[in-house]
């Protein structure tokens, strides 16, 4: 009755916040990201939860700073119209990173504790990997981040432990199968697979849904015909087409590639293989763009693991196993409520890889942001790499999982990539920058806004409009910001700001988000890019041509080999996830600016069908990292006695 | 100020819980483990965390039914006398194991909401992987589980995950250390670990303890001389002594032989491997003893993971890793608490290998649990195995790493298992019972009671008073039942029991608990078994001969030169952790009853130096369990309407 009350008034209520922000003090110099992290105390998560119109029975605490969110929400939220979207992408990063997740962070910061705007961010989980090996964490920077950062770095509520767990079962059980089909017989396996069980003989409900699959419409094992049976007990898996790699959430490099089954009871069975990181796994692919728990079941069921001999796809379903790996992953599809320095509200949930898989959070997150914010909210959300890649994925891919229309893209960019891109030396993580970075040259900025101008089209080809971030760095002179706002307006941008949320926090970017709330107000007129009925090639050639700027495709005989088959296994009309370079338009990283004339080469075509994507390879991707000599393990300690977290950043 | 006075209100108030308990109405016949846990509604957890005594701020909750438990509590409560400290071993098991997880259950169901004293049931973690393989769960059964148990049984509060995370960062850093050693000068080396940033070069906290360790006693970087920086820059791991291996929490047959390194990028280093089940890992016998954060971190630092090329131990402090596997395993090492099917409290916390390791449940959880219950209350653990094997362990490890004093012993016995010591045919896991088993025959059940004395002998060795739980099916007579009550208390048993906890909850098991209460009051004459100061070998003896019933131990000569090595590197007086099978007393399973005139084998002799064990091997022990051709993730399946988890048993 109570709860009945709440739900009413809940669904009826004016959408407008009334959120506590939390105040920042900026010291000057900007002290490091854990710091930072760690001068602030985050709210209760229970209390931000309340704040934002969460009811009790549709959280899930885990810990005093993170909570996850019940699905039940979308159902009881259903009438209410979603808020604005808005998309962060950047232009063509440097090694280092332009900033996508801080300008994110800020902006929210900036539209929530300083315009009292209702507002969400949805970032990726990163992985746990890098965090010990070169590169630290991903929770945004200095006055602009996800508190507590540690939380945010580590295990978080064990989404891409659940991942890693459902990928192996699944890993552990195709080999397991070739073992015992390559030394049993027919009769041998169906009695273990069928079993007497207090004298009675059944088929379990995954069983029965393999015979209706294989044309036997039988459900009295005793009656199956010896045909029948060899049929049911051989998946007969081609162990040279297995596309299924184990992974692990660690940067391991000897697990690159590796022959697994050399133990004697494994008959001699050995074959090569190799693990990827964790992120790297299609379940992670599939968490990012499932829309409920049902839709997430069916499409673990139906990811393709390899061929049989006769080249039919075998799947996860035939293997006996979606029910348990929907059963590992119950509670990963729920996203993670966090919050910034501020006190505002963020989830985090999901983060698959950027080139072989779509790099973007989830679809479910972003949904339930956009009902708890409301009509005149905003949801920002983010896509990996340059525009070129994860916002060209971000349109085709994820908004047509979620039928989700975007209201404005923020463009990233900086003064030292567009440098770099008008010619300036080779930045390197790790090493130094160049002088050209650290004093004023307007040559370079003009020069390679060509970048920033051409991620501008490319956003325009898909109908939304685009308000340009100028991450501003402290070494950039009052004269460079001046010039990229200037072109990028001219270059059709609805609006380019200079921001100083790493510096500053929420105030910084009170500019951007104002320009973000006038450009959510245009018209419209969102469109994909390209229509699911074309064949695959043409569906590549597309993207390469109006999004690249290459002159034409070339797919190598491997690729075309695989197009075909994926054709004719009837997976033509799936979406397609280009894996290549973000570091260049074109297929060759030191390409910078604009790269023209070039034709696209396709070494390879796999697919993730559960996920719902064709994955075209231009070049190696590699799926796993390495440490190198000196990780950043070194610096990281925890303090028996404060408990706190020590060398993260 | 009203945190100080709820505090000062805690440590002064009588220590008589006011717990609600759930009623049970147990149905007949018994219905599956998971339906029984359905059917019960468990309380919040954070009521039942208020009503046993927890403070707000030293719990912190993982959605509705899980909460860890934080260390600080042991220092409010630190002049607060322990309860009585009860551990539940068994008699020699069959394959199908003997209910000890079950009487655990029900004792503190018994306790508590029948006999209304404080009790707390302390349970290992399952590890995950047998969960989709052939055993189904490990949340007790019947009237006597932990609720919800699919919580119990799958990722619970992550701490598997956290250890498969450190322990495989730990893999891959020893890897990538010998291929950037292999492939880089000293200089270059140097230059790598010990960097200029921003123009300084310095050694971090954990390269200035390793220069210490090497006798260099020199801050500055610049000072080393050459000699002194080829010592520090180069480990020199011989490839084949390395005993670290990588773990999954998966049962994957095809990872327990295989060769790593075969990508060209890690340049033709390749060597065989293997993966573990991440239950076997080091670290999770380190979160079993270890006794502080401070305590924890030491002993992650202390792991051996191989020898140098001169034969000297290379640890995890040497790779630089301690602190980053500290910041991992910063949340795993809080106990978590949960609750029986009747609302009492239990803490689950690490779950240790029986062989490899010493099979016990945590040494903090019984810690926080004893303080919990106060004085007149009561701590019910649990050892793997027989008491030969986790009884033992559990004395002469556990209890030396902790210094705490256990009151009684429960030992479990079955008909069943009696009548198998008595000659009966053979019980295999998977097969029908033979009717021995289900028909009444004192004669095998008068024959098999030598093995119940034997390990009421072995439970006297250690001065601890022995109460037997006799755990009654429903096919016992009771005639049966009445003879091995009988023989256990002319044996030296202080009581013997039956006990009807699985059919009736809490109920059936009171007169275990009236016993055990009695038990308690007892006087008691703990000891351990054998001296550390004496050799490994006759360490080895004593267990051997006055534990197992053996005429002496035989060390292979590779056992022999591992006991020599250990001795020579300093760890000759760490305690023993005999890594034997549970089916016998002897090394032969078959042997059932009391083997005797017996010379145990020691194949080989290995030491996990964190943990603070030396583990002779009596014969091969998998350490990777497989999937058998129909595993029991058939029947697993999870509705996407009503989120229940469906076929765990």
């Amino acid at each position: 009755m109570v709860k009945n009350m709440e739900r009413w008034i809940q669904s009826q209520q004016c959408r407008k916040w009334d959120l506590h922000s939390l105040k920042l003090q900026p010291l000057s110099p900007v002290p490091s990201d854990i710091e930072i992290s760690r001068a602030q105390s985050p709210k209760a998560v229970d209390v931000l939860a309340k704040e934002i119109g969460l009811l009790t029975d549709e959280i899930e605490i885990y810990g005093q700073t993170k909570a996850k969110v019940r699905l039940s929400l979308l159902e009881r939220l259903k009438d209410q119209p979603d808020g604005k979207y808005v998309l962060v992408a950047g232009i063509t990063p440097t090694p280092l990173g332009e900033g996508k997740s801080t300008v994110t962070v800020g902006l929210v910061q900036a539209l929530t504790a300083h315009l009292n705007i209702n507002s969400f961010a949805c970032l990726r989980q990163p992985s746990q990997g890098p965090t010990f090996g070169v590169k630290g964490g991903a929770a945004g920077g200095g006055y602009a981040q996800v508190i507590p950062m540690e939380e945010f770095n580590l295990h978080l509520t064990g989404d891409i432990h659940a991942i890693t767990a459902a990928n192996n079962l699944l890993a552990a059980a195709i080999d397991a199968r070739i073992l015992h089909e390559n030394t049993q017989s027919d009769k041998s396996l169906y009695n273990r697979l069928v079993p007497v069980v207090n004298g009675v003989r059944g088929f379990s409900a995954i069983q029965l849904a393999r015979l209706r699959r294989l044309g036997i419409n039988k459900t009295d094992p005793e009656t199956l015909t010896e045909e029948e049976i060899s049929k049911f007990v051989r998946l007969d898996i081609d162990p040279s087409t297995i596309t299924w790699q184990r992974v692990v959430d660690t940067n391991d490099r000897f697990l690159r590639k590796i022959t697994v089954g050399q133990a004697n009871t494994e008959k001699g069975f050995v074959r090569q293989a190799q693990f990827d990181i964790a992120v790297a796994s299609e379940i992670m692919a599939i968490l990012a763009l499932t829309t409920s728990l049902q839709d997430m079941k069916e499409r673990l069921g139906r990811m393709v693991v390899a061929n049989d001999k006769k080249g039919q796809p075998v799947t996860a379903e035939d293997l006996g196993v979606t029910g348990a790996l929907a059963v590992l992953m119950k509670d990963a599809i729920k996203p993670t409520l966090m919050q910034t320095l501020e006190g505002t509200p963020v989830f985090v949930h999901a983060g698959p890889f950027a080139n072989i898989a779509h790099g973007n959070s989830s679809v479910l997150a972003d949904k339930i942001a956009l009902k708890l914010v409301g009509e005149k909210g905003f949801v920002v959300t983010e896509a990996g790499f340059g525009a070129d890649i994860g916002m060209e994925k971000f349109f085709n891919i994820k908004c047509r999982a979620s039928g989700l229309v975007p209201s404005v893209v923020v463009l990233v960019a900086t003064v030292r990539a567009l440098k770099m891109h008008g010619g300036g030396p080779n930045v390197t993580a790790g090493a130094p920058l160049k002088k050209e970075y650290t004093e004023e040259n307007l040559q370079l900025v003009a020069d390679g806004c060509c970048n920033l101008q051409k991620q501008i089209q490319i956003t325009q080809l898909f109908g939304v409009p685009v308000v340009v971030a100028l991450n501003v760095f402290k070494t950039d002179s009052p004269a460079e910001v001046d010039l990229v706002c200037k072109i990028a307006k001219e270059s059709g941008a609805f609006d380019a700001v200079p921001c100083n949320h790493w510096s500053a926090g929420g105030k910084g970017a009170v500019k951007l988000a104002q320009a973000v709330e006038k450009a959510a107000n245009q018209k419209n007129s969102f469109k994909y890019l390209y229509s699911l009925e074309l064949p695959i090639a043409e569906k590549i050639r597309i993207i390469a041509q109006k999004v690249y700027g290459a002159q034409d495709i070339e797919l190598s005989p491997a690729a075309q080999s695989q197009v075909d088959r994926y054709t004719r296994q009837g997976f033509g009309n799936l979406p397609i996830c280009m894996a290549k370079t973000h570091l260049s338009l074109s297929h060759q990283p030191e390409r910078k600016g604009v790269p023209t004339g070039f034709i696209l080469p396709i070494s390879d075509v796999r697919a993730s069908i559960g996920a719902g994507f064709i994955y075209p390879l231009v070049g190696t991707m590699s799926t796993m990292p390495g440490l190198p000599t000196r990780p950043c393990f070194y610096d990281i300690d925890l303090d028996p006695i404060t408990e706190q977290v020590k060398g993260l950043f």
